[in-house]
């Protein structure tokens, strides 16, 4: 017999059916016995009864979280949550699991929720609450989305090397690798690797995987290792030209998303899935800092947005657009590296963007520079190796069209889509300087 | 004005049109001159009169490979390659190439082909023939088809950690990390994950991601660092219904790639794209061995299959039935990791299989062992360290469906998709022990 998940029993009622799961809660009545079965589907309700002997008497020996398959009549009861319940003939133990669960399975903010760093070491538990598949569920979409509006508009995908030879964009923050009797790399981004393609001719390219950041940081938003989107386009105009294809792309997934969880999302994370309107807003870093100083907020007036900065950006931007999103502009050369084309207006400027989403950065692009000589000589005033350097800046030397794109943080996209207030609970498995495992 | 692709200029005879690419060749009849530009979708002949006095002054500065912007009337021309040419009003030099191209840029088998191991130093100089950006464009629907009959059948996709703390699999052939003030590795697979995501209760699960093997390994099958394809489900009744998921997302997505690509694959690498027959042809481990005797080729007879061995094994299954897929199962017990199930009839023998593509092994896969007593003895038996081993066994601990999955290495696949001889021509930028450039 076919397994069914338990979220389409209600249209079998009446007939035999099967179903496994993990046992959520055990209800004992004398010799009644109700189970509660989770699916990724969500949970039924099972009776058994002595009617059925030998099912009572597996259902004695279960323990909370066990796996087990349940063979049985559907059938409608009011009583049973959702309003159906399966009616026991048979029960196998797939998995009886210990009975002493190293923590609860509580959901967010739900009385005895247990400390984070706890629910991190036994993650693949605290993943079974409603929280847990819904969050990777929603990833999913947001992935193949962005997946099918870049593959849908041409772009080539690449997956380049993570272990490469020089630490790569800046020299700091960089995880060294013993690689037979040399020394490599983890790559901090795909960043070299995607204008490598462009110089190969691909025009669009688009990369999913892992960055690496030897970062010291014990923040909530950043992590040793996570996922990133990255995206490279080859005869821009301008930087313009990325953040229009960056826009839509995150509005076809939001769209998506709303459509396929905004209920589901509504419900266990009580959160509106907003879709953007387009064009999103515009400002230039100096429009920022000069609106944050008029209402009393002093950051670095020639730096970065600090996190602070950009919660209230944020909070502006909703206020004054009704949006979720701004992309601030016009990065000073200082705070962007050195393959950012600079204006040739204001040479203090870069031809740069970063997006924020309710007031987090979730993006950085730019146009990049593309002529050699350019190039050379913004990296050695940034202080560069150009040696090291070498194998990257000779991709400009053949002929490379001139090209712009963006890296975007999938970890960061799901706090905000969720209202997840931490990154470790955002990821599948957090990576940290404390934390290699599981 | 819009820039338009090389292929739609046939649709706009009589109009005025805008291009940009690479030149490819520049041909010198006194004065008049005339350059193919190359884009992603093709050539175009462009030819530059002295009715254009600065676009001829221009042209005559190009370099081959440079980078140019052409604006001027589309014409249909019967001389020209194709059919049409543009005539140039105007040419904007984006990119001036170094005369000095490193190598050329020449066609499989091509007279003057170079050396493999200098075209992988000018890797994106090689990839502008025309099979460069076809492998990749090829790559990108393989893995979207891929992806999307995982996610229209409900899997979830889970991007795992690269760095872990301990020697995965085996202990051996893995990168070593300075991570902070410890060691950390880089993963062999992802395998331990897509097993805590089952544990998760996540049902079915895949992965995209870099996988890294510190093997020594110098042939044309293997590299240090690829991209895997990973997949696990649960509630399996056995490793059969692993290869049903299997064949059936191969088939939907070679049936796309012959769609899309059949005719210029065959163009360009002369090589016909065959949608496989479901189900793929099964054999046992012992089975293949008895046939190779038959056919005087004797390995290891208790062990796996050597690199003739698969190939034979290949070309075996081609005759007899008419097929380029052989799933090749009941590995022994000796050749397989710990975590492999075992029969229960044979202890010898793992429930598990490798997936063949005319004669190269594209896929290993098993049920796994989810009974964590079992477990702990198989990793004993094999000499493991269940001390390092902990966190991956409590996975089994509190509750775990039955599951079962397979990894698969689209390096392999494109080159069996292209007729492809060697993984590093199959893959964006090759890392191999002597290699961590570009």
């Amino acid at each position: 017999m076919q397994r069914l998940h338990t979220s389409t029993i209600k249209e079998h009622i009446g007939e035999q059916v099967k179903i496994a799961g993990f046992v959520q809660t055990i209800r004992d009545q004398g010799n009644i016995k109700f189970l509660l079965i989770r699916d990724i589907t969500g949970v039924i309700q099972v009776v058994v009864t002595k009617h059925h002997a030998d099912a009572l008497a597996t259902a004695k020996t279960l323990t909370h979280e066990s796996v087990v398959e349940i063979t049985g009549i559907a059938k409608e009861e009011k009583q049973a949550p959702g309003g159906f319940e399966i009616e026991a003939e048979n029960i196998v133990v797939l998995s009886l699991a210990d009975p002493e669960l190293p923590i609860p399975i509580t959901t967010k903010g739900q009385q005895g929720e247990t400390e984070q760093s706890i629910r991190l070491d036994w993650r693949w538990i605290d993943l079974r609450k409603p929280e847990g598949a819904l969050t990777f569920k929603v990833w999913t979409e947001l992935e193949a989305s962005l997946r099918e509006y870049w593959t849908k508009n041409e772009y080539v995908e690449i997956h380049s090397p993570k272990l490469i030879s020089t630490a790569s964009e800046s020299g700091a923050e960089v995880f060294e690798v013993k690689y037979f009797d040399r020394k490599a790399y983890l790559a901090q981004s795909p960043q070299f690797y995607k204008q490598m393609a462009m110089a190969a001719g691909f025009e669009k390219v688009f990369e999913v995987g892992p960055v690496f950041r030897a970062e010291p940081s014990f923040t909530s938003r950043h992590a040793t290792e996570f996922t990133g989107y990255d995206a490279e386009i080859s005869y821009i105009e301008s930087y313009a030209d990325v953040m229009e294809e960056e826009e839509k792309a995150i509005q076809f997934a939001i769209q998506r998303i709303k459509d396929k969880f905004g209920d589901e999302i509504k419900k266990i994370f009580d959160r509106d899935v907003i879709v953007p309107s387009l064009p999103f807003p515009r400002l230039s870093m100096k429009e920022v800092k000069s609106i944050l100083a008029e209402r009393g907020i002093s950051g670095d007036k020639d730096g970065d947005l600090s996190p602070e900065e950009e919660r209230k950006t944020g909070e502006y931007v909703k206020e004054k657009f009704g949006h979720e999103f701004i992309f601030v502009t016009e990065y000073p050369v200082s705070v962007r590296p050195f393959y950012h084309m600079r204006d040739e207006k204001n040479a203090t400027l870069t031809k740069s963007f970063d997006l924020l989403w309710n007031g987090l950065e979730i993006t950085t692009g730019a146009q990049r520079e593309h002529r050699y000589d350019v190039l050379v000589k913004q990296a050695k005033e940034k202080g560069m190796n150009t040696e090291s350097l070498h194998f990257y800046l000779n991709f400009f030397k053949y002929g490379c069209p001139p090209h712009g794109g963006f890296g975007m943080g999938p970890n960061r996209m799901i706090m905000k889509l969720l209202g997840v207030d931490n990154v470790r609970d955002a990821m599948f498995v957090y990576r940290g300087v404390k934390r290699l495992e599981p």
